[in-house]
């Protein structure tokens, strides 16, 4: 069967590496950059380069960042004693993207999932810890994903901060905004039942 | 708007100039990147420099390639004088893919689509005019795309080859293999019947 040019071959080998890209993709996305040539492979060079030597993790909460702690953690108006735990740096921009929330985070590295072969052991639960005894933290909100792999991380979380003596809450389930309750699960809508306010 | 650190926005930013990658997307598959670290990046390093040294196009069909002309044009079981005209590299893996066509090809480049500012001057019908003069090729198998944008380009194909008089054929329409009658577009099913065979 003949194929690209092994150099090509090589590059759709890295792409397919991306999470949700198949050997598809991978060639639209090799042969799109090919199409530009240089004006497009350069900068991606420089940001991949700047990637490598600039990004490290914060002391703190393990979130990327350019210095020893992050922006985030480095804000004195940020509460130290309000920790939203999550699994990676894209929980923390989702729920920076609100523009309200002015606690810190705890960046845990991952997600329990036997599948991926990534266990409690892998997550950075005595660092979270150790911060909680250290910084004093009056409340840990558990921002993990409301699914499986996330429920279990979030008992995970409970169980290692049990002799922590802190007060841990979880994000709200209910509807999301602009949904229909005719299309809403079982489940979504159980615990929009459940957990009604009065208004 | 608090964002990632300046050298992932960067990445990010390079990730969304692929074909059908938003700002999701891209975000997923530079955090994938960083959380393999230098596993990931540096081999990702070595195939794009190498994409970038090794890589042009073939001097007859403007394949990519490593050498002057592409191992296709350059082997002597393949038929010179038979052209398969297609739009792009991905089209040329298509074909070969199905290890039964022992012509050549011509990478136009591109399909003409106003919307993307492509227009026939930018494709590469002059030099497939001179190959078809210089090689006395006997057919052109045009092989674009059965849509709008391919068309166009099939046409302006035509048009360029008209002081050629070469043969000129078209891949057949009708109905893909493993479809559904019921499911099939009027247009298709309509060419399917037009152009049906004895048996």
């Amino acid at each position: 069967m003949p194929a690209y040019p092994a150099a090509i071959e090589q590059l759709i080998s890295q792409l397919i590496r991306l999470p949700g890209v198949g050997r598809k993709t991978a060639e639209r996305y090799a042969l799109a950059w090919l199409r530009q040539g240089d004006t497009a492979l350069n900068p991606l060079m420089t940001a991949v380069q700047a990637v490598q030597q600039q990004i490290g993790l914060c002391q703190q909460c393990y979130n990327y960042t350019t210095t020893e702690r992050c922006d985030i953690c480095s804000n004195p108006q940020r509460d130290q004693q309000l920790v939203c735990v999550v699994a990676d740096s894209a929980a923390v921009f989702a729920f920076e993207q609100i523009g309200d929330y002015h606690g810190t985070y705890h960046v845990l590295g991952g997600t329990i999932n036997p599948l991926d072969g990534i266990t409690a052991d892998q997550l950075r639960l005595p660092q979270l810890v150790d911060r909680v005894q250290q910084v004093k933290v009056q409340e840990i909100i558990i921002g993990t994903n409301p699914d499986h792999p996330g429920e279990a991380t979030a008992l995970a979380v409970i169980a290692a901060l049990q002799p922590c003596q802190v007060k841990i809450t979880r994000l709200a389930r209910g509807l999301p905004a602009g949904s229909d309750i005719e299309f809403a699960d079982d489940v979504t809508l159980g615990e929009a039942l459940k957990d009604r306010r009065t208004i």
